[in-house]
């Protein structure tokens, strides 16, 4: 038994959580504070702060598999993949989904984040090396942190620094953590060079192709299988369902048997409700629609590079998009949230990404572009964002 | 920069995930891997695997509610609730599970495991100290290990060696962390001396209501709200919304500064998109039907008591089930499993829960019990349980 600590005197109940309105005020104090805008059915502004990189949230197709699904199955799966809950409709989406890019086999999760909790914890452990990217996003950093590895973060997108890290590591088994399209700049990793420092090291590579799949490559197919590595037994691939595929929820693809080991261990899959229905129904239908339109993936990252062609003649700064997201750096967290305002109020809807979500802790606008996206939506969206530009975002 | 470390020799890349076929070789070996058994739409089992309490996954007034939301809102929300993903349907939701149980506020997270680890994360924290019972599921377990708070897993249901952890803790913030209703035995917890613990000690409690929400207290207001705890100042509630509503995502409930502080910081809110529109939904008419409907609510406690009489007088050992979950232990996890696939022989189907989802190592048969069981059901599941089960399992 432990000695006795200090003694504590006893708070009373109503000041117990007195220390978050303290936290609240340091946020506030910095612009790090949210109210959530809720949208309604009918709003018609234009939305480059979601991710349906190719519309399809919304398309009948995609909707109406949903609306099927849920009537044809129920509204929710009523239990976790291991019990109760595994669908024929889940299995046939891992299926199709492992097919589209080649990879031998698929397990979807109920979300997004623990996907990638899911497949950093299970493919790490006290007895692994993980090499990350320092700018991935928090779902993946979060799963370094619960995965018993020796972490080592690396410089952003840097394939030498990541083969430093492997060649000087103290455990023989090493996953490597990237995001094929960055969630915050939208700039490209090296993938290639990435695995060939994998192979030389014997390291495995995981890559969350969230921003990437449904828009880079043939067809749609992502950005591991632009780097063709889909079907390589040391890679291993996460993607959302709520991004390209304007559904819910996420997916690990890569070998038979890293898909075999997540549905034993991984326990955002196994401890927790499968995917509802209508969610897997309509991720299915939507890469349907994907197959059948396969010019839908270019079309979001041509909308993305005319942005940005677009904010730069109008003299801003921005990111260098690889996949359909633009960011422009803003002077400070509170310009970034006022200049987003500023754009809903000229009908923009545009996201807002300040620290911890940023990297580096510079605040920025991020606007994420759609295959819908007009010419003169593109020109819209540019003439709003140049305008209300606070003086520091211009270069 | 660290000293190099030792260099090992490159793994070939198909031999880089040869040490998952060596653990899949040890799981099976002591019963431990899961093959899924995927549901069909016209499977005419008895269920009672799934944890579907109240029957309303497939109620036509939710499944059409998911229906209808999925055509009017869109299959996904399009982004974070901080990105674009936030509907008036998600405020909606929230305003009604806070109303129903009486707490200030409530935010919806899109997966239940994500929900509990937000709470445990944003609400406690290096500062903080975690007293935790040693029995929670595993996004409780997990949102301790990523808290990097003091952690003490103290023993099941004992208000008690709380109250000694808190004493003898060695940071002033605290936060006493159990289930109403435990997941795998369906037993309760000791809210009401395990509150007064804590405000002897100045600590904030967390319940996880997910197993007593919709079927324990008035009209199914939950365990929490049972103990007269959901509108404390110092209590904080989770919930699922795959369980008794029938849908999927979590919840979390409690004074407003808390909702406000977990929707600024709980990593799984903010950086995952959102519920989709018809799981939302879904869980809003479930909530409707509920609040029509109350006796519902006792229905899935009383059937799941007149289980274990009917379990216990065919000889076997059960759980003492305060909610809708009974459970009875097995010799072993290959016995478990073989007891599941029997039961499954029969046209029942049972839920099999092995270590590591069980708090002792030992594996278990789970039955969720469902409001809309017939008493000839009852007997039914009775009937087969008693006849399949391994020798060691009765009493």
């Amino acid at each position: 038994m432990n000695a006795p600590g200090p003694a504590f005197p006893a708070t009373p109940p109503d000041q117990v959580f007195d220390w978050l309105d303290t936290e609240a005020g340091k946020r506030s104090r910095v612009g790090l504070d949210h109210r959530p805008h809720h949208r309604r059915p009918g709003d018609d502004e234009l939305d480059l702060a979601g991710e349906d990189y190719l519309g399809l949230a919304r398309d009948k197709r995609v909707a109406g598999a949903a609306a099927a699904a849920a009537l044809r199955w129920g509204a929710g799966a009523s239990g976790s993949r291991l019990l109760g809950g595994s669908l024929e409709l889940h299995a046939e989406l891992e299926h199709e989904l492992a097919r589209f890019v080649g990879a031998q086999a698929a397990v979807v999760f109920p979300a997004g984040f623990t996907a990638n909790l899911g497949a950093v914890t299970a493919l790490s452990g006290a007895e692994s090396a993980i090499v990350t990217d320092k700018h991935v996003q928090p779902s993946l950093v979060d799963g370094c942190r619960l995965s018993r590895a020796d972490v080592a973060a690396v410089a952003h997108a840097d394939a030498p620094a990541v083969g430093h890290a492997l060649a000087t590591r103290r455990k023989r088994r090493a996953l490597v953590v990237t995001e094929a399209v960055f969630a915050v700049d939208g700039d490209a990793a090296p993938l290639s060079r990435l695995h060939e420092v994998c192979r030389e090291h014997g390291a495995a590579l995981l890559v969350d192709d969230g921003h990437g799949f449904g828009v880079l490559g043939d067809g749609g197919r992502g950005g591991v299988h632009d780097a063709g590595l889909s079907a390589q037994p040391d890679v291993v691939t996460t993607l959302s369902l709520s991004a390209a595929l304007g559904a819910q929820g996420g997916a690990v693809l890569g070998p038979r048997r890293v898909v075999r080991h997540l549905v034993d261990v991984a326990r955002g899959f196994g401890f927790d409700a499968a995917l509802a229905p209508g969610s897997a129904a309509a991720a299915l239908a939507a890469l349907g629609v994907l197959k059948e339109e396969p010019h839908l993936a270019a079309k979001a990252v041509d909308a993305a590079q005319n942005l940005a062609h677009g904010l730069r003649d109008a003299g801003l700064t921005t990111s260098s998009p690889a996949g359909p997201i633009v960011s422009l750096p803003a002077p400070s967290a509170q310009a970034a949230t006022a200049w987003a305002d500023a754009c809903a109020g000229h009908g923009v809807r545009v996201g807002c990404v300040r620290p911890p979500a940023v990297p580096d802790g510079v605040a920025r606008l991020r606007l994420a572009a759609r295959a819908t996206l007009s010419e003169s939506d593109v020109d819209r969206v540019v003439k709003v964002v140049a305008e209300t530009a606070p003086r520091g975002a211009r270069s």
